[in-house]
């Protein structure tokens, strides 16, 4: 069923505030089955607001707004709604007696304005508010279904799945949207690509498509079928093939994050680790320790931004220091080693670069970037180019580090 | 000039990304005074999207698009453009090179799909994009003009402040708004409001807003006059009166950072600073690194994750770790002196806490946070609760060291 979300508020028309309602909604109804073909934001003006739901309900069958049904006088979602359906706004005294008695509990009086609370579009459906004053509205008309929810998040969210979802589960028999999200990092968009095989053709009702961030690029699979068992063996074949095509750069599924899938490898492998960072400057301890129960591996680092830190702390030789400088493999490589045994962990990572804006030579340009790591096998170095950007190329180096760790103990060469 | 975004991506319409371009191009181009009255999201459907761009040109005269510029398939938004401009893609021998020496400066070879990029809609202005390949578009025609700029957060903000908000700004015809922006920390919105008034009256034409964060509340006052003059001289006076209300809370405008201002603070003062974080594993040494020039003042700091390393590397005595815990006060003044010997520097702050969701007692709920502070004068520490959410509470504490030590320099009390 084709939907459109529309969300209201002057709030986010002048980007004020981050519009989450929409993408809230949007991913229940597409795990629904639904297809949510437009997605409109639209100010606290009754014109705009009747133009934008008139034009929602000649080209959706389903449509969803939330925002505006306040009890203040920008709240205007329910006189759009009455002047588009030509219907009178009717007072409920059951909706009355509970918004009154939701005050009481709370110890306050009703101010007199929260009456217009009540007043609801004739023949509405209502659904109720666990959380607030305001409660959902549904019309159902010529084949058409108008579904209004309040703006506050918490109480769009209760509504939506505590009522209007089963109320749309009832009403048709969907396909069916199956969407896994494989996470992949150390390898650019396009290379990704390639390996994929570009040209490859998707079976009907299968799409891929490339997420990039700093931390790598998603591969979202998303395949309709009639029932849940066709949608989700199309959505498999497909992800059997990206797993042959590109594995190894595959790191987890869905919610899955980097960072966390260290922390369960090192767990699971009884190791500690530490980090020295140079660049960097605590961000790759700080991503590690994100992940709640990092204490159980993560032991602590070094922040080794001045040179004597590097010479002193982590015992770094100041030949190494003065001959191949501080973004250098020999000095990345001592920053591991010397971490490691001065933390006395399993792993250390390290991090030195050329973090920008300034400060870059022909040689090394801003960008350029030393991992080290450190085992009881092994300690070596890889170097990077992250790119001019200051605050890019220092998450790039994070993710890529703990990428390099994650290879050492998965053996992936 | 009424102005419409449309965001582009099937992550959008289904809900798996939050829409943040859509936020952040509304936010510059309502400070500029621009009228943004429709946002859109359409998913990456060519039928779909020539719709919605072909409604936006009847209903608005400047529409920006952000979102499917990139190499691979299901990046058409070009294709719509030229479908509905009824032109041709052009290929630019000058984009190639770009685009490829993008890629070998980066060591590797263009993937032949990104060719794809250089293909323009003939007659389209361009605006260069710093951080990747794809390119801005702009068509001026019939008096509307029509922007598409690339999806990826970072290089939409860059070409829309650095090419689209000054060509825009060429263009235009408004009254004048001049927006200042104060930025204050370590008081909460409401009581900020308490101290400035909250029934003052305004004089007519200018806003005040209240924009909460975790590094704190900023205020932003918003002006509009028939000439520059007219709308600076308002939004001045109002400016005075906050400086006046709650003036020891302001540490900066406009772009300032709380760790901008502290390095200038720290080179004004030609004094050193280091760091000993426990909780926030990182985070605070990284904010302070993400100023480019940190280099200056800042030697680097211990991540005291475990309490081997509060003990071995910063000296805090077992009996403190026994009797107190490591969330205590007088750990986290052993953490920042012992720091401050360490690394010689002549400012040292600490942070240990709570982070949870696990690990809160009752004397100690998560959330419960002491921040310490060593100069050559004096070790103290404060104890704050930063709530229960891990990360929010990482953040507030990162900021809130940073003010113990602004306030330090500055000896306020």
């Amino acid at each position: 069923m084709i939907t459109e979300i529309i969300t209201i508020g002057d709030e986010l028309i002048t980007g004020h505030t981050v519009d989450t309602n929409a993408a809230l909604i949007a991913r229940y109804l597409t795990d629904l089955g639904f297809s949510v073909r437009y997605r409109t934001s639209v100010g606290d003006s009754l014109e705009t607001m009747e133009e934008a739901f008139r034009l929602a309900l000649k080209r959706a069958r389903l449509v969803i707004t939330t925002g505006g049904l306040g009890p203040t006088d920008d709240d205007i979602t329910r006189k759009a709604i009455v002047r588009l359906f030509r219907r009178n706004l009717i007072f409920h005294q059951d909706l009355l007696d509970d918004i009154r008695a939701r005050f009481k509990r709370r110890g306050i009086e009703m101010p007199a304005i929260n009456q217009n609370q009540a007043l609801v579009p004739q023949g509405a459906s209502l659904f109720p508010n666990k959380y607030g004053s305001a409660v959902g509205i549904c019309i159902a008309e010529e084949g058409r279904i108008f579904i209004s929810l309040p703006g506050v998040p918490n109480e769009a969210e209760q509504i939506l799945v505590d009522e209007v979802i089963p109320y749309l589960r009832g009403l048709q028999v969907n396909k069916v949207v199956k969407t896994i999200k494989l996470r992949t990092t150390g390898i650019f968009e396009s290379k990704l690509a390639e390996l994929i095989g570009h040209e490859m053709k998707l079976e009907s009702g299968v799409k891929l498509a490339y997420l990039p961030s700093y931390g790598g690029v998603d591969l979202r699979v998303m395949a309709t079928g009639e029932d849940r068992q066709e949608a989700t063996d199309k959505a498999q074949r497909l992800v059997r093939h990206l797993e042959e095509s590109c594995g190894r750069y595959i790191y987890g599924r869905e919610d899955d994050t980097l960072e966390g899938v260290i922390g369960q490898l090192l767990i699971d492998n009884d190791k500690t680790l530490a980090v020295a960072e140079s660049c960097t400057g605590g961000k790759l301890g700080e991503l590690i320790t994100s992940v709640s129960g990092a204490s159980g591996y993560f032991l602590g680092g070094i922040i080794a931004y001045a040179n004597e830190v590097k010479e002193k702390q982590l015992g770094v030789e100041n030949e190494i220091l003065e001959k191949h400088g501080a973004v250098s493999e020999p000095c990345a490589v001592a920053m591991a080693v010397g971490c490691r045994g001065l933390l006395n962990a399993d792993y250390a990572l390290s991090i030195t670069g050329v973090a920008g804006p300034s400060g870059g030579t022909e040689e090394k340009p801003v960008g350029t970037t030393f991992i080290g790591l450190a085992s009881a096998h092994a300690s070596y170095a890889r170097k990077f180019d992250f790119g001019a950007r200051r605050d890019s190329g220092r998450a790039r180096a994070t993710y890529a580090a703990l990428e390099m760790l994650r290879r050492e103990i998965l053996d992936i060469k």
